[in-house]
């Protein structure tokens, strides 16, 4: 899977695998795809450097990127000054807090142990966070730096270019991708409905030739409903130059999510088992449909805050329902191709199926085009 | 564009073309597809009968097909009989009436004069109308019979097959698409959730490769954001042996929406212009967003009624919106690729442009393949 991006990278295949796990992350550039890290998760920018590190030393020279959630306007107070995550968090309705607890409740989720940090925080959605990260990422041999919520701020764009850095952006329209294009960026991602994660309402199909025609000559990754060479094959011919792939690696065996209850749950759920929530921070994003986002989803609850006042708000919860594995609640951002994770295989073998159903898929293309070989 | 299905039915391209107009479905059928006349508008058999007798002498010797709506189960009262459109009537609430009137009324829609007959009629929802439209098919060389709402009762299937048509079926998961494979059908059309009208939640990119390999080896069209030859050769890399266009029909000099201002909007409209919703016939179903879906799809509204209940209530008033052409409330069915539909073409200029982007599409494929020619 060859196109110009791939060859000016220097990877052997157009692949670009998101996950928040180091392991994952090198491991897809071995299989010669492009790992991009998830920055999200890291509050300490040390820690952070620390995986960077790693992934360093076991990519064995070949390039990955990291992706930042930020936004490209500032969160600012009345006065001018950024927002800190305690201003943000003095903001939220205390009959929100109050669902949170009795829903817990409902459940018997018990709380986190005395001084137990939350280990799932979504405080990178915060400006100054991810600006911590960025000072990071540009002390390594980053080559890509993606973000989740369109284009970084212009200074981070001129800084990413001159280090050496290609700037990619999210899109969920044709019009964002505009946008994202007249800001500077190198690449856009083109996160169909189907994606999971953050997503808009134009599935893939739709999505992808859109974005290809709006931003070219700009290269395009497809992302959103890939997770076999076949899907990759239809997003070439969709005019991507790259696919952008998240959800298939959460049941990889180098993943660790730190719950087989929910592992077992990805392995078992249909491509109808996700749900468009803003449950998780705010925006609508794909994840697994579960009583937790049902209760957020319902007309008859508060209904889920505006970001970052949702992630904030139940970033504890979170980490509690995943703690004790609480089935019924436990979750995570996923797309539709779920349906089709049913085993768990290893970042290696994830790839030898994606290179073999994309051959497939150009036999069957050049059967129905009369050219065969 | 050509596959065993297409083999089988004797046609050069398998693109499959659902249309409401008899000029559209000959023309498609002369251009090498096959072409689909919609029946659900036609409340007289003797008007259906007399526009494929039309078709008939307009293809050229070519084969078409027929849509219906037919509902698997019966609807039927407490004494077992079949529900005539005067029963089903009987059961709207008085409140949703009101709705429609006010609303119209909000708008200035006038009546329509005296003894005007609704044109727009959805009473081929009801079983016993979709009967006497097949008793007519099968007078005529239908070739292919397709069903909306899941596989036909068991009857007409084999009614079907004695005289020598096929049964395709739409659906919309691959639970749904298995249970009309063991309805003895013959074909799957895989309607994902960018298609226009009636649609579930589950994307083309993860459908159509699910669909194709639950109901192996029957063939699997895949329906649903396909406008374009790169959209086609997407579908046939994921696995369809076909692919079933709609929408991009409606903007083609042969079509003829009897509205100026709606073949205006759906060319000016963008991708992100329509809506899933139960407005128009009380299943899910994609259309145009317009000031009367967000009517019905406004939490503060009634909400629309099951079908056939809204189908039946809201077909006066579609008709009074259409002839008027009021353009707040002007909608039709309409998938995502209306963003797309930017100039009136002729059926011919649609399949020759088809034709070219798929080449594109198979030489793009054969470059990231390393297959250059």
């Amino acid at each position: 899977m060859q196109t110009e991006l791939s060859k000016q990278l220097g990877i052997e295949h157009a692949v670009f695998g998101f996950t928040p796990f180091p392991v994952v992350a090198a491991a897809i550039s071995r299989a010669g795809g492009f790992g991009v890290l998830g920055a999200v998760r890291y509050t300490a920018p040390d820690d952070l450097a620390r995986d960077l590190d790693w992934v360093r030393e076991h990519v064995g020279g070949r390039p990955f990127g990291l992706d930042v959630v930020m936004p490209a306007a500032k969160a600012e107070g009345p006065d001018g000054r950024a927002l800190s995550e305690a201003d943000v968090e003095a903001v939220i309705p205390e009959g929100h807090r109050r669902f949170v607890e009795e829903t817990l409740a409902g459940y018997g989720v018990p709380p986190l142990a005395d001084g137990e940090a939350s280990g799932w925080r979504v405080t990178g959605w915060l400006e100054q966070v991810a600006r911590g990260q960025l000072d990071v990422a540009f002390d390594h041999p980053v080559k890509l730096l993606a973000n989740a919520l369109g284009p970084p701020p212009a200074d981070v764009v001129a800084r990413a270019h001159e280090n050496g850095v290609l700037v990619a952006a999210l899109a969920g329209s044709a019009r964002h991708a505009r946008k994202h294009a007249d800001a500077g960026i190198d690449i856009v991602v083109a996160q169909g409905y189907e994606a999971g994660g953050h997503t808009g309402e134009i599935a893939s199909m739709v999505l992808t030739p859109e974005v290809a025609e709006a931003v070219a000559p700009l290269p395009v990754l497809a992302a959103g409903g890939i997770g076999s060479g076949e899907q990759a094959a239809a997003a070439f011919a969709l005019g991507a130059q790259g696919v952008w792939l998240g959800s298939v690696w959460l049941t990889t065996t180098e993943a660790d999510l730190h719950s087989p209850a929910l592992t077992r749950k990805l392995l078992a759920a249909e491509s109808g088992d996700t749900v468009r929530s803003r449950a998780l921070t705010g925006k609508p994003a794909r994840q697994l449909r579960t009583e937790w986002t049902d209760a957020w989803d319902d007309p008859a609850g508060p209904g889920a805050l505006p970001m970052p006042l949702q992630g904030l708000l139940v970033a504890e919860a979170v980490s509690r329902i995943q703690k004790y594995e609480v089935e019924p609640l436990l979750g995570t951002p996923v797309g539709q191709i779920v349906g089709r994770m049913n085993s768990e295989r290893s970042v290696r073998v994830v790839f030898d199926d994606l290179t073999r159903g994309f051959e497939r898929a150009v036999d069957r293309m050049n059967r129905v085009a009369g050219r065969d070989r």
